[in-house]
C-alpha cells in the first residue's frame, strides 16, 4: 500500500547514496533500522521484471552492522544465537536466527566473522545493538560494540556479475555464494560479497568511505549503461516468489524459529553457550504455528489478515502479492499446525487456496 | 519533506485506530517504534493553527510501553537511567534519559511506576525492550519484560480538557500535569494522564482494549463536534516552537545527556546503581557539544546540515521549521561549545542567526 506520503526527518536517516536515489526517481521508501530504504521506482511490476531480466543497484544502507570487537566477541555472538558460530569462516556469511531466553526471534541477521575478535552482525529491522550492549554489560564481557560507518550497496539481477566485474575487476567472478573478497574501488578496499535480498543473483558492496558513495554509484551506472542498469530495491513480488522471509512481516518477536521453518539454523544438540538453546530444546516439535505458503488462482484483496475456519482463527496472512509471472496470488501465512494437518486447502471469502510448503515450488503448482 | 510515498507493510505496524485515521484523511505518516504515526492531515501550517486554537485527537499508539514486572523491576529500571527512580510516584510520569555505560543516550522515555514491581517505560523511537532483556538476562534479574497491548491516544489543544471531560467525566479536571487517573470508558478502566507531545495542554488515554479503539475515537468526535475536533498528530512547528526534543532528530546515541541540556534529569550524586552514572560523572562539565536554538529572520533552505565557520565544522542543524506565528525560522542545532562561548551569532549562506538557549523564549526574541 503506497498512497500515503512519508514524513522524512533526520530520525529517518538518509544515506550517502540518497542524493543519487532521489535523482534516479525514487517514488517510495520504507523505514528500516531507522533509515530510508527505497522500495519503488517505475512500478512494483515494472521494477520486478527489470530485476529478473537486467541489473539493478539498490541502496541497502539500512542493512546496518552491529560491530563486536574484543576478547569476548565470539562468546557474545554465540550467546545471541542458537546456531553454532564455530561454523563461521572468515569472509563467509552465516545466516543465524537470534533468539531470547524464551526462544523468541529477535532478528535474523547474517553473521560475518572477520576474525575471532571481530564480528559483524548484519541485521534485519530491530535494534540488536541494544540487546548486545545489554548482554555485554550484564555478563561483564570484554567487548566493544558499535554501529560502524558501513553502507551496503546491492547489485542484483542476472547481469550483476558482469557489471560488478567491470567496476571491481576479475576477482569478482571467483567469489562463491555467501562468500566475500576485499576488492578495491578508487584505491579503497571494501568487502564485496555474493549475496543480496533476491534470488536473481548478485553482490553486496559494503561501502566503508562515505565520500566514495556517489563515485561508486556513478561508476556502476556508467559501466552499466549498455546493460540497462537501473536503480531498484527489494521487490515484494520477487521476494515472495523466492520465499525470502522478512523479519517484522512474516516472523516477529512473538514467533519462535521453528514456526518460521528455520530449524536448519538451530544446532539443537551443540555444546554451546546460547541463551535460547535450553528453551528451544523444550519447544522443538511442540510449536503451535507454522509458516506456510498459500496459492490462490485469482488476485486477492484481503479485508482482514486473520484467517477463520468454522468460527475459529486458524491463521494469519503475513505477506502477499499477485505474481504476474505465475498468474497466482501468493501469500505467506502463519497457520495453526493442527489445522494444517487436517486440511490441504483453505477458503477465504469463498476463494480457495492451496496450502504449500515454503519456499514455493512452482514446478509443482498448477 | 513529504514528496515520497511510504510503502506500508505488516512490519510498519498499523494500530487499532488506523481505520479511523485513514477515514479522517491522513496524508502522511512517519514510522516510529516500527509503527505508523500520522503526521499530516490538512497541511503542516493548518494543522498547527488548529492544534493551538481548537482540539485534536492523535493516534500515538507508537508510544510503545516496555512493561517490566517482578521482584527486580525497580533495580532494572534504575540500572537503565541516571535519574533516581526513587522519585517515581505511582500514577505520575517521570521523564528519564536512558544511557549506556559510556553515558550515551539510548532513549528518553517517561517512566510510569504502577507499583514497585510493575513499571512501564513509555519509549521514544528505539527498541529499549531489547536493551532491557539483555540487561535482565546478563544480570540474572527476576523480571518479566514485554510490550503490552497498550495504544495511547492523545487529545491535545486548548479545548482538550473540555472534550476529555465529556467522555471520561468529572475526574479529568482533577488530574495534575504528568499525573494520571484510572477512568472508565464503556465499562473498561484505562489510564488517563495529563500529558502529551505538545505544549497546548491535553491528555493521553492509554487504551488497553483494542476493540474499544473505534468506539473511543467515535465518541471523542461525537462529543467534540461543536469544539471543532479534528484528527492530528505531533506537529513540527508546534514542537520546535515549544522546544520539545525528539530522540533520533535532536539527540541520538552519539550524544550524552549534558549535550542535550538534560542535566536536570541526572541525579549525579545519588547513591544508586545506574549503569551510566560513573561515566556521566566523568563527562559532566567536559562535554564538547551543546544543543542550542538558532533564530533566523527569513525562511531558510539548508543545502547541508553541517555548519561551518572559517573552514571548520562548528555544528549541525538537527531540526528546523518556519514559524508562522513568530515569522522566524527556528532551528535546533548541536554546536561545539568552544564556538558558542566566543560567538553570539552565526552565519549560514550569508544569513545571520541569533544563537539562543532552549527552549526558545519568544519574549526575548525580536
Amino acid at each position: 500500500m503506497t498512497d500515503k506520503f512519508l514524513s522524512i526527518s533526520r530520525r529517518t536517516r538518509s544515506t550517502p547514496f540518497s542524493n543519487r536515489v532521489e535523482a534516479a526517481g525514487v517514488k517510495a521508501y520504507t523505514v528500516y533500522n531507522h533509515m530510508l530504504l527505497p522500495t519503488l521506482f517505475a512500478s512494483l511490476e515494472a521494477d520486478y521484471w527489470h530485476l529478473c531480466e537486467q541489473v539493478q543497484v539498490w541502496d541497502v544502507s539500512c542493512e546496518r552492522q552491529v560491530e563486536i570487537t574484543g576478547a569476548d566477541s565470539e562468546r557474545l555472538v554465540q550467546l545471541m544465537t542458537p546456531r553454532d558460530v564455530r561454523r563461521a569462516v572468515p569472509g563467509q556469511g552465516l545466516y543465524a536466527p537470534l533468539c531470547d531466553e524464551r526462544g523468541y526471534l529477535l532478528n535474523d541477521p547474517i553473521l560475518i566473522k572477520h576474525s575471532p575478535r571481530h564480528w559483524w552482525v548484519s541485521i534485519a529491522d530491530s535494534d540488536i545493538i541494544l540487546w548486545a550492549k545489554g548482554l555485554a554489560n550484564g555478563f561483564g564481557l570484554e567487548v566493544e560494540i558499535c554501529e560502524p560507518d558501513i553502507w551496503p550497496l546491492a547489485v542484483q539481477g542476472p547481469r550483476a556479475e558482469q557489471l560488478v566485474s567491470r567496476v571491481f575487476g576479475d576477482g569478482v567472478s571467483a567469489i562463491r555464494f555467501f562468500h566475500s573478497s576485499m576488492l578495491e574501488f578508487q584505491g579503497k578496499k571494501m568487502m564485496v560479497a555474493r549475496s543480496g535480498y533476491s534470488k536473481q543473483g548478485g553482490f553486496e558492496i559494503y561501502l566503508n568511505q562515505a565520500d566514495l558513495a556517489e563515485p561508486l554509484w556513478d561508476e556502476l551506472f556508467r559501466q552499466g549503461e549498455d546493460l540497462n542498469v537501473r536503480a531498484g530495491g527489494p521487490n515484494l513480488i520477487e521476494r515472495i516468489e523466492s520465499g525470502l522471509l522478512s523479519y517484522g512481516n512474516d516472523m516477529t518477536a512473538a514467533n519462535n524459529p521453528f514456526e518460521c521453518g528455520l530449524d536448519a539454523y538451530i544446532d539443537i544438540d551443540a555444546d554451546i553457550e546460547s541463551i535460547s538453546l535450553p528453551a528451544l530444546r523444550e519447544i522443538a516439535g511442540k510449536h503451535v504455528n507454522q509458516l506456510v505458503g498459500l496459492v490462490f488462482d485469482q488476485a486477492m484483496v484481503f479485508d482482514q489478515f486473520q484467517i477463520e475456519s468454522q468460527h475459529r482463527i486458524v491463521g494469519e496472512i503475513r505477506s502477499h502479492v499477485w505474481s504476474p509471472r505465475y498468474q497466482k496470488h501468493l501469500a505467506m501465512a502463519m497457520m495453526k499446525r493442527d489445522y494444517l494437518s487436517a486440511q490441504p486447502t483453505l477458503s477465504i471469502d469463498g476463494k480457495v487456496a492451496t496450502i504449500v510448503d515454503l519456499p514455493f515450488n512452482f514446478d509443482a503448482i498448477q
